[in-house]
């Protein structure tokens, strides 16, 4: 059963689904910057594009292109800034 | 400008996106048995899951796991299976 996301008036969309017990999302990250926060820890993985994250807490902006993973504490949350839309997987841990 | 794709009554689901003037797509599949028509090339990336192929005119099945990729000419297609919800990044060519 697939669920469709859409927050930031749709310039952040996902595909939600659940493989062996696990959440997990696929979904795009238009142009802009946007701030996130977990519920669950998290697992997001670039796979087209390249992000800038800035996890809450922190002063410096780390790129992730693709290929590249970075991980979020539960009841936490991150800035995110795309140049480009950029496409990820997002695994909930 | 992203926007999301139901096929199958909501089984495969997908967000598109441009980027540096290149469509593309990040979706999923669900659990089922599936066949897509191209108009253009495309490449196909298993980003979570694992994916059967078998493209149209070949009687082969081949098993595309998470990393991997293939390619199918464009005005053709591909049954596509999967035994558990998969993530694919897809590239029109």
């Amino acid at each position: 059963m697939l669920k469709h996301n859409s927050y930031f008036n749709g310039n952040v969309q996902s595909v939600g689904f659940e493989r062996h017990g696990r959440r997990q999302t696929v979904g795009v990250i238009d142009t802009g910057e946007f701030h996130f926060s977990t519920e669950a820890p998290e697992r997001m993985t670039v796979v087209a594009g390249e992000l800038a994250i800035r996890i809450d807490g922190s002063t410096e902006w780390r790129a992730y292109p693709a290929g590249t993973s970075f991980e979020v504490a539960g009841k936490s949350g991150f800035d995110v800034r795309a140049t480009q839309p950029t496409g990820y997987f997002c695994e909930f841990l």
